[in-house]
This record gives structure tokens, C-alpha cells and sequence, in this order.
């Protein structure tokens, strides 16, 4: 892919990760639109892709000044809403593949030379490339939204990272004014901390990651063992 | 590697991989003959290196309009013949070490500085280098050829990649005309498909891979476990 | 961190490495120091930082013409001396953090900004920042010296690699002229090589590694292991 875009353009290229779960599309969903919004305008390309080789459509969104390209498998949008913010929409093309069956890396035969096409354009002149045309029938992803009550919140694992933290759809908000006390985490009593240091070592916490979000986590251990959770499951908080 | 290079060149880095498997030079030289020839001209400089600190060479390698930079154990040679096509030959150099004892890293030590000299110079200017000197007596690396015949193939295992598909020397073209049909592979019958979502979930298939040669995979499964395959080992196919 | 240096500066960003094993200050604090002095003048950020979240300070270290952003935990300041060379001192900065409570992700808020900064103010104006302020109260880290006598040397494992290789604080010019010889080592006889295929596959060796230390290492395998020994144990050398 790296070859493809350095024949075809002279846009800076940066390495934003290489370590997504692989063909995670839910955790790199997550993570594009948690961390895209620190960058620049620019084209970003996204190759988590369970899909490839099927009839899945491969995708360019505008998004603000931003474009994203990549499958259509619904790992982009809640990057491209975050991205475009509550005044612009998004706009998302479909990438015209002719002879599909002769791709067989869709990364690198279809999404770079289009992310390419994208960069010399500019993202506001994509209507007027050739294999771009305009789609609404694009596969969404949604998070879940948590239930938000006086004596409590319910909610869900959205990810769980690279060193075992887990990661809610909770909003840090709700710990405000708890920070040094304890809370109830699905029936069992965590320590409130602003950082994994405000515990004792492999102690369980409850915090607020750089996502916003309430984590649960292990000062230099792993919360997903910890607290037994895994991604989809349940988290009930009661103060 | 990267301090030294930028010390003596603007030139722009990019990184190909730091994922072939350690000290594997076989796997190693499959992957840049199958990657190199998608980037424009460029020195590429390559370190897997088993035999670093033992009296074995260290070479220039001018393919076409690319050079390549690395130790003198064969990892270069299949990317070289792949870019410098049927006309043009390869053109290899040896690289002089003054004082090689006290070289302990080649990578930083030896490579960097020539790949930088022969960056500024510009490949076609190799011989003009004083460190460089023209050699014939370079360590090979060649891939078998498979046995195609009427009714089947018979081919070896060339590599695994890191998500266990296994990737063979027979090439795509004899499963022409067969997709969606099965085939027997070492005696037993497994679908032939277009991309690993054409079988059912952790089903095995053969397919043809973005290297343009038949694979054994399994559908978000590993190949190497469920053909229980080793690189090097037979594959034989019957139609 | 990526994100936020691309909105604020043009510098080139070069990544290099992601694989300093997590939240070890020691460790990356010993690489550091073997590998920044080949790289240009340069603004160097770093960030393994167990103690985020504490009340940990953030630094600016200027050293000769490099520049160090960090956590004050330590890590920056043996490549900081070592950059800076005898004749010039190091000149540690702290980074005022205003509202330090908001930030939870120290490398991307608070780091990234302030390499950024200096970058384009350049390492000779940092006196002149706003959010810098000169401070003397920093967390040093510091390795043991050995002992050298004439009947060997008495030392310690100041980091295992990922290889397995375990590099010693024993100077490797210890090791000139016992090349191809044995030395006892913990009490057990090992062979001297100059590489690690100068003994057999699977063997036990000790050798001068590319940082110029003794190691102890296995020739494709892995040292740590066939010597039974970690961080900080003791090695002794007997001639």
C-alpha cells in the first residue's frame, strides 16, 4: 500500500497503527473516532476488512475536511460523524471497482490509489473524480448509549485495549465528585482513582481513560481479568 | 539505523515492515520480491540477518532503476530479479568494511551508511563509489518451480504469513474455471473460492492470494493448523 | 501524539521504536542512551510513563543541541547526558501543566504540545517558552558501575533484549584477546566469539554486543534463558 500511494502522490504518509485487533471492525471503529479528531485535514485509510473479496462496496467519506477510504463494513462512520461535527454532514461515495475479481487486496489495489485520486483532489473536489459516485446505502455503526440514573448508570464494554483496560460507553462525567471514594461495579466495590497510580499495585480501579470514557482498569495489571468482562457485556455502576 | 540515515540524507524513510519473522531470510526474500515492485525507484535496505558477524559479504544490489542494500545471503536476489525485469540484469557490489571487527551491527554500521552513499548518488551511479566494488560471486536464493499438469499440480509450501495462510509456489491461474468447485488437496476435498469469505466461518478453502499464487487458508481460522502444514512441505492437488 | 505534532509543527516525525517493553523505565532508558547519539540534532519524545496520572512532573531536557520531553521518572537522563557529551551540561525544563486534572493521556496533551513548541522555537530558545520553566529537582536513574580487575570482572544485567540477549554493564573491551577462548562466567565455563554464529547453533557464548557491552547470548536462541538469568542479577566474569 505503502508503494502504491509513494508512485501516485507526494503526500506525507503517517503510520497511525499497525496493532487494531485484527479484523476488529468494532475496536477500530472506536479507536478512529477517538483519536482521528487530534489530526490535521486529511485522507485517512483504514484497512480492517473481514470482508474482502465478497461484494462488499469500498468507500470514500468526506467528512468536514477530513476523507476516510476503506470497506464498507460500518468502521468508518462513527469516525466521520465525529470528524464532521453537528453542523456538516457527511458525504459518502462509492469507489467505482472495475474487474473486482482481479483484486484480491482490496487495501492495496482499490483503497490507495483512491486515497491518492482523494489527496491530489483535495477532499472538497471528490464529486469530480471519475470512479467516485456519490451512495447513501452504506453499512452503519452505531455504540450503544448507556442509561444515565440519579443512583446509578448502566452500560456496556466498548473495547477492551491492548493492556486489558476496559473500556465503557459510560461518560467520565458521572464520577465527577466520587474521585477517593468507592462505587458499586456490578455488585462489587472499586476504588474511584484519576489515575491507575491512585491505587496500590494490581489493585482494581475505576477511572477515566483519554477517551473520555469510564474504564475499568488494574494498576499495572489487566482489567478485563480482573472484573471477568468482556467486550458487549454489561457494566451496572451504583453510587 | 533511521539516526544514521537521517545524518547523511534527506532522503524520505519509509518502513516496509518490522513483522517478517526473525532471521527468517527465505520468508524475508518472498515478501520484498512480492512488495518491492509496487514502489517507485528506491534504495531498499534489508536486514535479516542470521549470519551477522561471520566473513559473509555485504552487498549493493542495482536492479533497474532500484538498488538494494543488505547481507550477502540471498534475501536480496529474488526482489532484484523481480525489478529489474527480463531486459535489464541485476548488478551487484560488494560493499568494503574497513576494520570489520569492529562492526558489530551491521544494520547501523555497514548498510545505512552505503544505502545513504548510494541514495545521494543515485543508483545509476554505483560504480563510481569508493566503497562499492563490482562482484559475481553472491550468495543465491531461488524459489522451486511446481509440476503442472492435466490433472493436477504439485507444488511446496513457499511461506506462512502471520495470519497462518499458507502460501504456495503453484500459481493462481491453474484454479481458473474452478471456483466454486472443490478440489482434492493432499487427498482431501476442499472448496475452491475467491476470497476467504466464500466458505462458511472457520472452513478451509484454497483461493489465490494478492501474491498472485494459490493459498490454503481458512475463513478467520489458521490454514497452517488446519492443513497441519509446514513451509517446505508438499502440496499436491488434483482436479 | 502523532495528530497533535502534524497540527502544530512540520517537522518530520520519525517513530523509532514501539517496542520498548510497557511502562519499563529502565530498560528504555538504556536504549535510549545507546541510540539517540546517532541520530542528528533532533527533539526527542518519549513516553513509558507508569506514573502518569501522579504528581509526577513533565520535563524538557536540553542536551547539547538535542532536546528530551518526558516524564520526569528518570528515563530521559542517561541519553541526556550522553548527549550533551563532558564539556556541556544538561538543562532540565519543567513543563507548567495548567489544569493537569483534564489530562489523562500525558504523551498526546501535554508532551506532544511541548515538542512541538520546541521544535519550532529550537533547542537554544527554550528559555524563552511560556510553559517552560527551569528546574533542578529531577527524577535521576543512573547504572551501576562494574568492577574490573585482572582476573576477571564483577557486573550486572542492566537489560535483556528482545531476542533474549543479555547485555551486562561490563565494558566489551574486557573481552579483547579472549576471543576464541573460554571465560567462566557465574562459574560456568562459555565460550568467547566475536558473533553469534562463531559457536555452534543453540550454544552459549559471550560476546560485545552493537551498545559495546558483554553480553551473554545463544546463537538462535535465547540467552536469558540457557544462563537463568534477569534484570539486575550479578555476573561474574573470572579469565
Amino acid at each position: 500500500m505503502k508503494g502504491v500511494l509513494l508512485g501516485r502522490t507526494d503526500a506525507r504518509l503517517v503510520d497511525v497503527t499497525h496493532d487494531f485487533p485484527r479484523q476488529d471492525v468494532r475496536t477500530t471503529a472506536f479507536w478512529l473516532r477517538e483519536v482521528l479528531p487530534y489530526f490535521p485535514p486529511s485522507v485517512h485509510l483504514v484497512v480492517v476488512d473481514p470482508g474482502v473479496g465478497t461484494t462488499r462496496d469500498a468507500l470514500v467519506v468526506r467528512a468536514g475536511e477530513h476523507a476516510l477510504v476503506g470497506p464498507d463494513n460500518g468502521v468508518l462512520l462513527p469516525a466521520a460523524r465525529r470528524l464532521a461535527g453537528a453542523a456538516d454532514g457527511i458525504e459518502p461515495f462509492e469507489i467505482v471497482v472495475e474487474n473486482p475479481e482481479s483484486h484480491t487486496f482490496h487495501g492495496r489495489d482499490v483503497f490507495a490509489p483512491a486515497a491518492a485520486a482523494v489527496h491530489e483532489a483535495g477532499p472538497g473536489q471528490m464529486a469530480t473524480l471519475d470512479r467516485l459516485t456519490p451512495t447513501e446505502d452504506v453499512e452503519d455503526l452505531r455504540f450503544p448509549d448507556p442509561a444515565i440514573e440519579a443512583r446509578g448508570a448502566t452500560g456496556e464494554v466498548l473495547v477492551i485495549d491492548g493492556f486489558g483496560n476496559v473500556i465503557t460507553n459510560v461518560p467520565g462525567s458521572v464520577l465527577e465528585g466520587r474521585f477517593g471514594e468507592t462505587v458499586s461495579v456490578n455488585g462489587e466495590s472499586v476504588s474511584v482513582a484519576r489515575s491507575y497510580a491512585g491505587v496500590g499495585r494490581e489493585n482494581r480501579l475505576v477511572t477515566v481513560g483519554s477517551h473520555g470514557k469510564v474504564e475499568l482498569a488494574v494498576n499495572r495489571g489487566r482489567g478485563d481479568r480482573a472484573f471477568d468482562i468482556e467486550v458487549g457485556d454489561g457494566v451496572d455502576f451504583v453510587w
